[in-house]
């Protein structure tokens, strides 16, 4: 089955379900009261338990690979076998939840479909490496222009897919509370810094990209290899003290000011289930040079890119109690993504640095041209002194004690079936 | 017993040992003719092997629980259990491996000591996430010289211990050859970059600092406790390609140009070890500010610096030829350091950001105020412009094909056993 011939499940909560159709089959890891990690498949509202079908016999050859090396409650086995592990075991999936499948029976009979309401998510993988990208035009011209009016791009931005090694011991999944971090700032017109609470307090709308397969230390993954070492997709909030990033970040970037928290979406997205969504690369406007000859690819340049509808929205306690929903912040795309993740791969490798399965990337902040499309308050609020009125009343510069954020994504295409990422929900809770 | 009253030890090669006599004791791991890794102790010109002596029996309580904790070749679990393990297995050792060791006749008769020259070193401990200091203030303001003359130390450089994130899944131990990384660099004067092998290929003279026990997420290490988290202490040579640095560092710090490899010694030398050479931190220069409470404890200002001597040798190819000695390029010291490690963990922290068991910092490079203590090329040849005169006949720019960059240390006091890190060697090979 190809996305193109849209099928229906079994599973009834599958089908018309905005996240999760039978056509999405994204991969995490679980756990049912506090007992051991588990890898599943998000199937509507629940989520098939593929240790428990290996152990009902229900997988074969590379399918059953895939699923033993994802033993231990860590994607970083499976990640490492590539594309071909990956596509078998789908296939099989999709044979045992098809709506007219012959094996329907024995998924029921062995009690392999739980309810996600019942699960605890966790992080789908040990991250050995995380890198933030840059990405993002809008955003880094956005940024730039708080800084430098005339001149926003500073001169490598069109050559260089810019990046930076983040922090891996503090990702966490969807629903971890963010801690509202203490630190170092600079006071407006003062010389000395003071310590306390952040104060401004800020989301980053990123999508992340986990590593497939690894590299050997001193060889370059070839731009044209690099769709081989991409295992998966989520969605990733890089929380930011916009405070204390000012103070710290001269010159060797960004490190407190982002390595209290980041938070992602649990479950991974594979290239398979995105392969209608994907789109070829945007012109580059008249004028930009070329990619150098390591970035270029004419495959990459025909399908590299994605169409994914990208959203942040606020929940702050006043709705809450208001009973109102939560506000959209942001509509965003992955479109405007300067650079394709196979060059950020090419790129990220081209020193002969070795990547490792289950390392993960982040996109950098997404921002469309429009006020609207803005990935961060530091941009939607002009770095605070724009603020936002919020349907209950209330009014945001940067984000409050209680505020909850949540990112989503949506994937549309006339004759496809629509998927999504799940969400990617932090809330802040005040300083220690 | 203690470093001030010097003691032998019957393993004849331990005593006089520049690196590695009975009063040091460093951790590592190694193996043996590709077998499994394994835990052991620097003596001399021997390798004390830790699981073997476990399973003659050895140990007890909870020195055998420290090498109990090093099982599958790994010092994490061990630096995981902090200081208390580590001093009961020093004192286990030093009751066995003393002179007058009335065991001698177990450890000879289980031959527990392997010739170090017949084992392979590894990295010690798994390392999760490293990150990088730049708390040498004088490879700070000779770097910021180049680029900004009159003003070489940012504003921060006094209140924050500058530090970024490194890329951990290239850190290497000493012996792993460097292969000359290419990638994008900005010819002088042109305003479009090229692409090719770095041409201005440098080392970085740094101590690494192991973390022993970690924190949990949100929970900062008070300052006063930095001493529990702290695991060892090795060599660190940061390698840089320097015209890929400049042309991809703005705005968010290094990556390609150091993430190629980073090279580490082995062996991890222990607080306890250290202890008789710890000084008081310098008194900083009038006029400098006082750090902010949460970097500021008077234990750790009265002996939270140390007097290491670190030395980086150069040995070319035409000096083998020529059969002459590696050639010194550095002679510096830790004393160079404007924060105490205890300064780094209580910093890297404050904003709740968890360290781990295993998680390695580097220093950022220790210079001297001297041209022979600077420690590394970029500020002996001021960026390339006052090439160094080799006893081989060579110059030196930056490093060159077949270079070979030894790095030593020695801790030296009158009335103590001097002791060492052993070599954190590299050597450049061509680009691919």
């Amino acid at each position: 089955m190809t996305q193109s011939s849209p099928a229906r499940s079994w599973v009834a909560s599958a089908n018309g379900h905005a996240d999760f159709p039978l056509q999405n089959l994204p991969l995490g890891v679980f756990s049912v009261d506090g007992g051991a990690l588990r890898s599943g498949v998000a199937i509507g509202e629940r989520i098939f338990d593929l240790q428990a079908a290996l152990h009902a016999g229900l997988f074969d050859g590379t399918a059953r690979q895939a699923v033993e090396a994802m033993a231990g409650g860590q994607l970083n086995g499976f990640f490492d076998l590539g594309r071909d592990a990956r596509v078998a075991l789908r296939e099989r999936l999709l044979e045992l939840l098809r709506e007219d499948s012959p094996l329907r029976g024995k998924v029921e009979e062995a009690k392999l479909l739980l309810l996600a309401a019942d699960c605890q998510m966790h992080l789908p993988a040990r991250i050995n490496d995380y890198t933030d990208f840059y990405v993002g035009i809008e955003h880094a011209q956005n940024v730039g222009k708080l800084f430098r009016p005339d001149n926003p791009l500073l001169p490598n931005y069109k050559y260089v897919p810019i990046g930076y090694h983040g922090r891996a011991s503090t990702i966490r999944p969807s629903g971890t509370e963010v801690r509202r971090p203490k630190g170092q700032t600079l006071p407006a017109g003062q010389t000395e810094p003071t310590f306390g609470p952040c104060a401004r307090l800020d989301y980053e709308l990123e999508l992340g990209i986990w590593i497939g397969k690894g590299n050997a230390l001193g060889e370059p993954i070839p731009i044209g290899d690099a769709a081989e070492h991409i295992g998966g997709f989520c969605l990733l909030n890089d929380w930011s003290a916009r405070d204390i990033q000012a103070w710290e970040y001269q010159p060797l970037g960004p490190f407190l000011s982002k390595s209290f928290l980041t938070s992602i979406s649990p479950w991974v997205v594979t290239a398979e289930a995105l392969e209608p969504f994907r789109r070829p690369q945007p012109t580059r406007p008249e004028g930009d040079p070329q990619p150098l000859p390591y970035l270029l690819d004419t495959r990459d340049q025909a399908g590299g890119a994605f169409d994914i509808e990208l959203e942040v929205l606020l929940l702050t306690e006043a709705m809450v109690e208001q009973n109102l929903p939560a506000q959209r912040l942001t509509l965003s795309n992955t479109q405007y993504m300067y650079w394709t993740v196979a060059q950020m791969v090419a790129h990220h490798s081209v020193n002969g640095c070795q990547l490792q399965a289950g390392d993960l990337f982040g996109s950098g902040t997404l921002s469309g041209p429009e006020n609207h499309q803005f990935g961060s308050l530091l941009e939607i609020t002009e770095g605070g002194k724009k603020p936002i009125e919020l349907a209950s009343g209330e009014v945001r510069r940067f984000l409050e004690d209680g505020d909850e954020i949540i990112l989503r994504a949506r994937c549309r295409r006339e004759g496809f079936a629509s998927i999504g990422f799940g969400e990617c929900r932090g809330k802040i809770l005040p300083a220690r």
